[in-house]
């Protein structure tokens, strides 16, 4: 099975949790929006703009497997976590790794918010006063409250605190390395304070990082930058 | 089996798309935090607050069924839906209901942000002018996008135009409907004109409404008022 991760060019983006699946996995993909050859951004825009289809994504990234389209980031980390072998097979835990997921999506729509308070319809640079008391309350409150909240999930599996849920990777870690990331890249100065009082949080993203796959990927020229058109954007203004 | 779905009282909230796909299925549930002979909003805390808790929720709502504890509205419906009959068999059809639910769960991010851009941590009234930007935003961009993009579903479903996801009604049917009828409670003159644009959508909406099951939750007094507590506020400064 060839799959097709269709995204945004040129960002990491809610992509690259996605990716880290495929990539861990050694799945055999194509990142439709990076690769020209693949149809690039045209491809993924007359995807989302096909007045014919039955069931429309209502924005990227979505994974094209045969037959099915799949979109939302955590709907297409579920689907791909059986077939990657990302997540246990019993039904509970796989509940309670796609409720993990959904948190990481909660908290990755807040760190969009940080610079966009007001809405994606208006740049950055038209609401920059906004987005210092937005990114100020999610550096001091919200970023402590979510990973305080994987240290607890960490420090409280009974197969001890390397994995998220139980003694095995799951698609989830992958997503919390993503999230430490991006949010050192985005906040570095808050997340030197931050990872103090998370450090099993720290140490599941270091090993995430140096798992084989992982490592060769994040090497490589298809593991994108972080910059400041993506959700993750590093403004130093915005860190304290 | 007895559920029971843990929220805090008082508001419709996130909960109020759990407590419609019960109510629908005529399943045997106890709304915890309004019931205090079930324990209340104490029960809800102490809860939350277990210390040895293998899999905590973040936040609230959160359903019991037996030993499975499972959070986040659109995996707390996933898990009910064939449960109660509410969702398609084949995994196709699975996904695609969930995915559309997620897209219910930004929309209701959004309508939160919009009485509070600057989050969750300061009051309505620390935030208005705030408030009235992005609210602008939401009226005229946001919700005309996705209330367009289920009118686009329900227009491009081969089954027809009376549910989200083939012949038959689904939980996300049921959270269409929630969602029309808080954005009405919300943004009154707003939803005037955007529901001339979106015919599909408020017919789903009104045949929810007359389902029997339905019907007679929405006559009866387990159906909370919508209140400047929850996720659809009125403030008439920000509709228009």
């Amino acid at each position: 099975m060839r799959y097709e991760l269709y995204y945004w060019p040129g960002i990491p983006g809610r992509g690259e949790f996605v990716r880290l699946a495929l990539e861990q996995a050694g799945a055999d993909y194509v990142d439709v929006g990076n690769d020209e050859a693949a149809g690039g951004v045209e491809a993924v825009e007359r995807f989302l703009d096909d007045e014919r289809a039955e069931r429309p994504p209502f924005a990227p990234p979505f994974l094209r497997a045969g037959r099915v389209v799949v979109a939302q980031v955590a709907n297409i980390l579920q689907f791909l976590g059986p077939r990657l072998k990302l997540v246990a097979a019993n039904e509970a835990d796989a509940l309670w790794t796609h409720q993990l997921q959904l948190t990481i999506t909660d908290v990755v729509a807040e760190a969009h918010d940080s610079h966009h308070p007001l809405g994606p319809g208006e740049y950055y640079e038209q609401q920059k006063p906004e987005a210092r008391r937005r990114a100020k309350a999610f550096r001091e409150e919200r970023i402590p409250r979510y990973l305080g909240y994987f240290e607890r999930v960490l420090a409280g599996n009974p197969k001890g605190p390397r994995h998220l849920v139980g003694a095995r990777l799951s698609y989830v870690d992958l997503s919390v390395f993503q999230l430490v990331t991006g949010l050192r890249y985005a906040f570095p100065k808050a997340m030197r304070r931050i990872e103090k009082e998370v450090p099993n949080v720290v140490e599941l993203s270091a090993a995430v990082a140096r798992l084989p796959n992982i490592a060769a990927y994040l090497d490589s020229a298809r593991r994108l930058p972080f910059n400041e058109s993506g959700i993750f954007r590093h403004y130093p203004e915005l860190d304290g």
